[in-house]
């Protein structure tokens, strides 16, 4: 009979970090618990009867009355995978409006699954232009889809999405949107800006641990759907098929991940309490605070005022700052996780996460008055207590 | 400002299920509390060192040298994914074991990314015979990969592998076995048996919660995979992008499900200190003890014993007796969860799984007398207590 390998030594406790960067965000102690209920069978009434509640709450938070409104098992990025490919068929032309890494990967998925695509791009740190992308869809013809991040957390770009959305429908391509670091942060409408296919993952704005991924659909997406002329080029994540499991009585697809779904359940309960309104209200005013401590400490903040995320803020490193040092810094001395750039943003900018239950007011005092202190250490001058007076400031006077 | 819907009034709170299905398997608390442990960002030094410690656990878990063994964030579908989409390239020839529902999955799976497919058929029930794939491999020539289930969840079969790997490799093939259900409960051996890529799933034979997939492949699988001449048909499940997040350091591909790889963790170090091996022969003697239990109550098994699935047993309905009343008495009265069967199966089958920390002695008694209990309520005869008897004797015979 086959031995074992002798015992690992590695002891595994993970502290408790205040989470301030791209997501995860940190989750509420009351999530944790609901994640850790009793497993129970994915035919088990108590849990169809949560997916049926589940679906009901997904569908208040991405403000739409789709029917087709699910969760996919996997990270955010397998929910893009889900968007995507369900829709675009070989030799189908798509748009993908490019702003950011994440919009970027909305593209190669497009031609991952064979796709025709062209790309209307902005420069990281601006949103995409709706008359370019009119220009394109007209110039081209006949686009299947259109894509774009509404939250691109590469560049924290809060991008406009109803205009894109008609100059799409105009054209007769169907509008997807990633809302994978704006939903429940950021107003999101999906049904009044017509958008037909949006997600987002769970560990952002709703701080749910990682690992499901919300998903909708609208009655127009269904269509293309539905007629397609060959299989989704994923079986995993057919959506026809991942369907199933949501109806009732369900049927077997794949296995849930059943404590995620308690977990989701949790914490969009929690957004409930709160009324989603007041909590994007609370994000914007937090945020707008920390802004003001960050540029009374002379940072510079990438994106301009009229498009910049309030989730995730993406701020210029100065001259002769080493960025990994302040991050690494923030991380010993308090536990603050903070990210640096991605792509042409590497080494230049720090990310900086106000996602779900991370958002707070002593967080973003604690973190102007730590990164005060890294600048600091490393000879770069900046005014004491200047970034924690504005935002206390721009606080009370919210 | 938007107002989101009234709170829903469904209040969550799953009972303490005994499930005996095909999985999930009941999770101890142990791995219920590691589950619920704070989530910290997906660079953090403390989930990379978890990530290290999780591939020297799932190697010895496999038992295998392969470097490239990870994780998949998602549920076994999504690593039979994984698992035959990083291999099959539009065009390639695939041979398909087919005795199950499962092991098809993975033949509409090599399909679905344009493997060019034949298959090797049992009859349900009935393993698949290696001269008949020896016979098929060589009819057809040219096969790049060989698949099947080791534990077929449908069936019950406990498909001998070392045969089928040494046919596969001597027709140039790479042999891909699911052990979603096998793995951490019957003996498999991915080194000595030869085996190019095997996956399986948290939520059964390990009880660990359902979303995480552990998946390995062999260094002759990972030439396979790095001379591809066209990219992986899935951006989400491309194994050379995914394991970047494993190499040290590591790099951003998606946000594992970093909650799920505590409890992975958790019930993995549970296994070692059981031991493997003892492990395996604890789960062969509580079957062996329930199926004389099930035979003395004149349940006939479906399989023969020579091939007998000890982790999930497939028994045979009665003449007469309504198989979803029996379940349906056995989760009301007990909160026992068994299934039915699928495909032809359906209706005529219980499947009955011993996994993880549902395989215990005590569960088999409460099982045996529950559906004692049950099928005498529909007039079925059974010899009042025959089947606890005949089970408690072989117990205390081990």
């Amino acid at each position: 009979m086959y031995a074992a390998p002798a015992m690992t030594d590695f002891v595994f406790d993970p502290p408790q970090r205040i989470l301030l960067g791209p997501g995860p965000s940190d989750v509420p102690a009351r999530v944790l618990s609901a994640l850790a209920r009793p497993t129970v069978g994915y035919m088990d009434r108590s849990y169809t009867d949560l997916l049926a509640a589940l679906q009901v709450q997904l569908r208040g938070l991405f403000r739409t009355d789709n029917t087709e409104t699910l969760t996919i098992t996997g990270p955010g990025t397998a929910a893009m995978e889900a968007a995507i490919y369900n829709v675009v068929e070989a030799g189908d032309r798509v748009v993908c409006c490019v702003h950011g890494y994440f919009a970027d990967r909305m593209r190669q998925m497009a031609e991952r699954c064979g796709g025709d695509v062209t790309v209307v791009s902005a420069d990281w740190g601006k949103p995409v232009d709706a008359d370019a992308l009119k220009a394109e869809l007209a110039r081209r013809g006949g686009a299947k889809l259109v894509t774009v991040t509404h939250g691109e957390t590469s560049t924290g770009v809060r991008q406009p999405v109803a205009d894109l959305s008609a100059a799409a429908h105009a054209h007769g391509a169907l509008m997807c949107v990633d809302t994978v670091a704006s939903l429940g942060g950021v107003e999101f409408a999906m049904d009044d800006w017509d958008v037909d296919i949006a997600y987002t993952g769970s560990q952002k704005c709703l701080s749910v641990p990682p690992g499901i991924s919300p998903i909708s659909f609208s009655p127009r997406a269904m269509d293309v759907v539905r007629g397609r002329k060959t299989p989704c080029a994923s079986w995993f994540l057919d959506l026809l098929a991942n369907l199933t499991v949501w109806e009732r009585p369900n049927k077997y697809h794949h296995t849930g991940a059943v404590n995620l779904s308690y977990a989701l359940h949790e914490g969009l309960r929690i957004i409930e309490e709160e009324g989603l309104g007041e909590r994007i209200a609370r994000v914007q005013r937090t945020a707008e605070a920390m802004w003001a401590g960050l540029e009374a400490m002379g940072l510079p903040l990438v994106v301009d005022a009229a498009h910049r995320l309030p989730t995730l803020t993406t701020v210029r490193v100065p001259d002769g700052v080493d960025e990994a040092r302040v991050r690494a810094e923030l991380m010993s001395g308090y536990g603050i996780e903070i990210a640096g750039g991605l792509g042409p943003f590497a080494g230049k900018v720090w990310r900086i996460g106000l996602m779900g239950a991370s958002c707070s007011a002593r967080n973003v005092l604690l973190l102007l008055t730590a990164l005060e202190g890294a600048l600091t250490e490393q000879g770069h001058g900046v005014s004491p207590r200047a970034g924690a007076a504005a935002a206390s400031e721009r606080l009370n006077a919210g």
